[in-house]
């Protein structure tokens, strides 16, 4: 194990019925008027915006609203809601919504503090060492976002899709109601399937220390996402296994599993972000269409983990039959690992391999991942 | 699932040489004078606290000793380390030591700032609202106090070995070098293991609902502890296996594994602080002679439970085979299952007995854990 620092501060608070408490929260937290995000108009319709709205009213808390935050969220927004911090003089974000709305409430509470480009963040020209306090009740169990410091957002004009992290990103307190993540689509629920095994295997593969532990619990992840998952395609009212799903979800990337790790890289994401920015599919999609060929190509490089995750998760004995066994799982529950899912064609993919390689260079994985080798990823899902 | 409310915000530094920056630890949160508090005078032979003066010394901290805490801590010293903290006015506890040393800088942490006789709140007469800081270089793997919010302190007039509770006992920042913990002898080690797998299985079979994620991270840290402690044994010098098992440790008991779960209780360290308060034998120890009893007593309610243990932990079928194969395991690796161990006689039972019944009544499981039943327990340990 290498020597590491840990500390998530982040207050879950998990559970149906949840965010009727959120007012309080914010009150005990000295918070008088928020930055209320979210996305489409439909937490108007089913409830959850007039719920929020009442608990905030309780509590004397003022809200100024912004809405329309899309998934693959937009630097133009961003730019938007820090314009809205400044002029209300807000001083917390509240987040209702999935990891897009999250994420891009982490990054305007960033800016609201900071009197350059928001951009600069993500380009690593100016480092983050304040933000406003950010409150969240998160309607999607797929990011993680809401028990850690990172946050992706595209620049709408580069088409870049990159990342900010810094510890005054946690969420200082994250309401789980497992029950308002139960509206999501069958298609939703697999993708966000597919991002959250994303989340456990970037690690479990490319890490150059595996703390026993550490792969064990990233097991104990993928195995409960993949019988809750199935669980939830049969009947999507199961609350326990929403409840678990969820809470495997945040335990995904919350931070617990990668200590005392070295070498950590996310060379999945690194590509899906590419597949993204120029396709706009969703995440957790592209990510099932980019595993498979990244490990394909890559499991040579640390055989006995894939050797291991082969029989840890599927009781098999080869890496290669481990691999095969993920690419048959997610077929079966409906996340694609093809190209042609979403009817993107051999044309489109010097678009996607330039992009993924500025990608690389941003990642710092420009060494290794070059124009050659994602070219020769990304065709085996074709 | 159940709701739960949940938040860890301990700092951990973890590896190799990370004693050496208390100083700045301290610094970083504007302390400056600490009580030193530790156990024997050994840490001033072996360097450790000459490191750690060093280090305050560089940051121009002061501080206050107060050495000689033993094993299952006593609240005279206690009473003696919250005089010292109002006297010399610190602004913080500093803990080199293990977890008796850590235990007893909690209670005098709350003590410090409350006006009556801190032992009120193990009495629940009044409860722990603050606490001055808390930080701590841990040396010994066990007791998971160092990300957590638990003390146990042992009333020498009464011999009461009770506990307290609260958030604000959280360390703020914990040390934990796996170096530091390698000169533990071999029973002590073993003892350790026994704790952190009490840890573990009082949750994971008192609970009355059982999130299928929590039971996979248990089963991952006592798999873990297993694995380590038997190569410690062959290796005391093993780096990894000592780093893996010291963090297996805190992880049995930072809270993460019970999220979700309800109706958790603690018999094995209710009778076990019985036994430890009134034959002082070390409470590792003791609570592997409880364990087995307990299990076999036990299992019935919840054979589902003890049935996956038994597959989980050691590849077997039936929950019998599970407690035996444990109990196996203890005696293999040399940490006592019978009284017998410890010379401890039938004549003794009697005053075990009565103090484990007022434990009972103290953690509220008084109407299960009558006199009789504890009776029925311990005379499997004979």
């Amino acid at each position: 194990m290498k020597n590491f620092s840990f500390c998530n501060p982040t207050q879950i608070e998990f559970g149906d019925g949840k965010e009727k408490e959120i007012g309080q929260h914010l009150h005990h937290n000295g918070i008088k008027k928020v930055l209320l995000t979210y996305g489409s108009e439909r937490i108007k319709k089913d409830g959850l915006f007039d719920t929020v709205v009442d608990s905030l009213k309780a509590h004397t808390i003022e809200y100024v609203e912004l809405g329309g935050i899309v998934s693959n969220p937009l630097l133009s927004k961003v730019y938007e809601g820090v314009d809205a911090a400044k002029a209300h003089k807000v001083d917390a974000i509240l987040s209702v919504g999935g990891g897009s709305v999250l994420d891009s409430s982490k990054a305007i509470a960033a800016g609201a503090l900071y009197d350059g480009d928001v951009w600069d963040f993500f380009l690593g020209k100016s480092f983050i060492t304040k933000a406003l306090p950010i409150f969240d009740i998160i309607t999607l169990a797929a990011t993680g976002s809401e028990m850690n410091t990172g946050a992706v957002i595209t620049n709408d004009k580069t088409h870049q899709k990159y990342f900010i992290q810094a510890q005054a990103l946690y969420p200082k307190v994250s309401i789980i109601n497992p029950k308002l993540q139960s509206s999501v689509t069958k298609e939703y629920l697999v993708y966000s399937a597919s991002d959250v095994i994303a989340h456990c295997i970037e690690g479990y593969f490319t890490a150059t220390t595996h703390p026993t532990l550490m792969s064990k619990q990233i097991e104990a992840i993928i195995t409960t996402v993949m019988e809750t998952t199935e669980k939830l395609i049969a009947n999507p009212n199961d609350y326990t296994a929403r409840a678990e799903f969820a809470w495997a979800a945040t335990c995904a990337l919350n931070g617990f599993t990668y200590v005392g790790t070295a070498g950590v890289s996310y060379p999945n994401h690194m590509i899906e972000h590419a597949l993204s920015a120029i396709c706009n599919v969703p995440h957790g999609a592209g990510l099932s269409i980019v595993m498979p060929a990244w490990m394909k190509w890559y499991y040579k490089n640390n055989e006995a983990q894939f050797k291991r995750f082969a029989k840890a998760i599927f009781g098999l004995d080869s890496a290669v039959e481990g691999i095969e066994a993920l690419t048959t799982w997610f077929d079966k529950i409906g996340t694609p690992t093809k190209f042609s899912h979403f009817n993107i064609e051999e044309k489109t993919l010097p678009a996607i391999i330039d992009n993924a390689t500025n990608n690389a260079i941003y990642f710092g994985m420009g060494e290794v991942y070059t124009k050659e080798t994602i070219t020769e990823i990304l065709k085996q899902a074709l």
